[in-house]
């Protein structure tokens, strides 16, 4: 079928390579004019040069995939195509939007009879060749029309039609909240081992277990694969960002009252990898000085 | 080769039976007569009627492999064995024991010149079929003399021999710790998911995130089984004991000034569920009725 | 001077004695008449009949304390007060609102000229006798206008300025993220103290660190009270409400990428203590089943 | 009464001051002879050379009290004690030893008929003014013997006999864990107030909260001392050590199956606070390479 995609990053652009190898028609779009260039040349894809003259090169029951950053971007795209599209039009996110978004997004497409549907999309760098993982919220009409594009961005199995509007990121978010959690386990795990009083060989550790252990995942594949470029992971830093899923996880957690101790010492241990240093640190050092008159090391 | 075995439940009953699938002879003992009489039924393996018997039943340097539980069981075992085998063989500890009963043991025996293998060994019930990852530890020359045990066990890629006496079960014990931070990751993810408010499909939900998703995982392929069986979880409850490796994990952490919030959340999990009731939150519950005059919950 | 208080359950109750012992006038409401009659028996405050009523029996400069419930009944009292009031007017919420709301409220005052201020105030039953600790946020002009109300209702240096409209409840926020740290801290050190293989005396070891020990302080002689009427914390259940503060000092702390695992950990354990059972110790229990046939506990 | 001291240290030494002061006599030994010097003529106690001369210069029952630290030097101290003492006599560990520990000495002593008795000792610097919060391990007779000594180190009080030997210890393991606690709740808070939106004047905070607040205690009178001071605890670097009891008591509370997350989690802050960088957070960094093409940050 026909759609436009708006946002050509790392993301975008595979996905458009992934449709259009699959007989998909592709109207590409984004800010930057040589990455509309670029796709156009190496896909075939229909490049645009604003979101009106994507929206025009689509006819029919038009349907526009967003790919770009979460919050403004997002907002800001959204609102352009609300401005352009017409009842029965389809609009799809495929970000990593906050689903409470989602879902105020969706009432003011709704507003315009515009449908909207929010895409969870995982799969990172390799889903060009494995295909993403999709977990699709939106009207069943809507996601049914969509149906052939979900179909071929995903493996086999690897899209689901989770609900309403806003489940696809929820059940996104909560996706990106276990991996926090298992990124964590094994960070940790290897910290013990690399600590140890053994001179254990780690990247052979991390092979070993791919076979047959019990911690065998996808995960520690690629960390086998990471190990094996750089065993002594020279050069990188133990600074980690976090992109806002797993800070959202720990706020529904916390809105569901389920404890999420796991999910929630990930994200501090994020946080505490970005620090120079713990004020509240501090405060223990200056307060153990004043009852223990235990030294405090200085600056 | 030959290779006696002692202790023919879940783990060890399996490996007599991929071992002799495999062309080797084993010589196999249980406290259980009916085990024993059963295994060398079911595989051809020999059935010895107590250790000295199954000692004799050995000849040249002999191999044995002790797969009973850790603790009170193992230490027994291995007294008799020590007061049985002759310098140059080798008994190999494939339980769970904590690597430091397995260096200690290993002094014992290498004061009569005997070998100490630890050998730390994951699969669980899917061992059988799928092979047990193995995480050996002990002299060059003892792990060398049994490699065709450990490659028959193992999958192909699914042994390593990880360093001297005590690194294999050290390993073995990371791993598990590892295990214990997985398993909390899923649980709390899944526990979000379904005090949601979008009704959601948790079975196929486990089933999407195993193609293409960032946290497919061979446990996550597990759940999927389990939730195909029994999608409400019914009559399970929860209620996770803890077999020692999550703990020592913890422990060895501490020992090395490593933080490890996720596995020790994890493990401090399993005790919250075992708990009828808190006393912690009894102290909290009554200490709020007295700042606050919150009212307390009376049993 | 004189003042309105809306409210007149533990806290505004207690208040307005305080107010009316040391000097001030009060005009107080409260949606009970019964609760009304009451305080204006005990303390020759003067009874309203109705938030109206309370407005026009105060003249000048009028002042009105709101001592309701955080959320709907501040909100609505707030929309009350601001429908009768006149410019130059001073509204102090004295709840434990979200300083988010107060931000927003203030603004609503403001639109209006009416003055508002948030302050925090803790101390609880306690507060009539020992005075109450206010945090006070809001403009340098309304807040020393006041000041005879805030340091009547304050111990001597109990009372603070804290800065603008917010910081009030904020601050107050923020203590009440410390002193859920503070209460688990002391009640996983009262649990592990019961568990020990010691008979030990809990009553006593309280009455004992208050005595020269490090940690003690106020919470603790509150719970060496509660220990001395209830040794054994009979018929009191380990079940632990919370009432906000909690929750929104751990999303402040994750909007500050503060990492604040102890807060977050003591707001988790009163989840915790809600919970019938954990629904992710089920999905464990399962897991644990699959991988390695360990039995689960069946309801 | 008479008592031998040894260890004339910060704790120790107060100790001598506070016990001559009322009246008892003591004979003082440190490792530095200067020490010694210094003690005997600032306090009238008598000095000693070496530990058999400080035994001679005791008769009747002995009593004598190490304030060496924890590990080799109490364990030194104690054998050359029990070669010197005489059946009777009693050795009092006043320092801070794991209680195992106590309790393994405590058989050693025995095995000779002379009394161990464990004095856990909180009150750090200013236990000299204010007195020592004492607990007490040990049999009746040797407890009630040392009375004296007790009551006058302790405030009214502030010692107690706590059972048999090792729960003197126990009790002071579990007192400092709660202490982490403690330090981490404020800690948190405080950072969290420091990074806030509104400029706050974290010295002042302090001295409000402890008057009539709920979070009032004697280490945040301690912590407005340390603010008074040095407002921005500048030259104050967030690094902070331990000594050990906390890990004991995450030890113990997973020997007891206790969930102290919050005791932990602070344990973990101070490791964290020690490192220079997370090896964990480098294994993250090169994982999310590796999925999402996230960019690292080199070093």
């Amino acid at each position: 079928m026909k759609i436009g995609m708006i946002g050509l990053g790392r993301m975008g652009g595979n996905m458009v390579k992934r449709l259009t190898q699959n007989g998909h028609e592709v109207v590409a779009y984004d800010r930057s004019p040589d990455a509309v260039t670029e796709i156009a040349k190496s896909t075939g894809a229909v490049g645009a040069a604003s979101i009106p003259d994507l929206v025009n090169k689509l006819e029919g029951r038009r349907v526009v995939w967003m790919m770009v950053p979460s919050g403004d971007p997002t907002e800001q795209t959204l609102e352009t195509l609300l401005s352009l599209l017409s009842p029965g039009d389809i609009i799809i996110d495929g970000g990593n939007s906050n689903f409470r978004d989602s879902m105020r997004r969706a009432k003011l497409a709704h507003a315009q009879q515009i449908e909207f549907i929010d895409s969870g999309t995982s799969g990172g760098v390799w889903g060009l060749a494995n295909g993403y993982c999709l977990m699709v919220g939106g009207s069943d009409d809507a996601v049914h029309y969509c149906e052939p594009i979900f179909t071929t961005l995903a493996p086999e199995d690897g899209y689901l039609h989770t609900g309403a509007v806003g489940s696809g990121h929820f059940v996104k978010m909560v996706h990106n909240g276990i991996e926090y959690g298992l990124l964590q386990a094994y960070a940790e795990g290897f910290e013990i081992l690399k600590e140890s009083q053994f001179p254990l060989d780690l990247p052979a550790i991390t092979k070993l277990w791919n076979h047959g252990s019990v911690v065998r995942s996808w995960l520690l594949e690629l960390l086998e694969d990471a190990y094996a470029k750089n065993p002594g992971l020279k050069d990188i830093r133990g600074y980690v960002e976090d992109s806002g899923e797993g800070r959202w996880t720990v706020q529904e957690a916390i809105n569901e009252n389920v404890p999420a101790p796991v999910i929630t010492a990930s994200l501090f241990a994020r946080f505490a990898s970005r620090q120079e240093e713990s004020y509240g640190a501090k405060v223990i050092a200056a307060l153990r000085n004043e009852f223990g008159g235990h030294a405090v090391k200085t600056e």
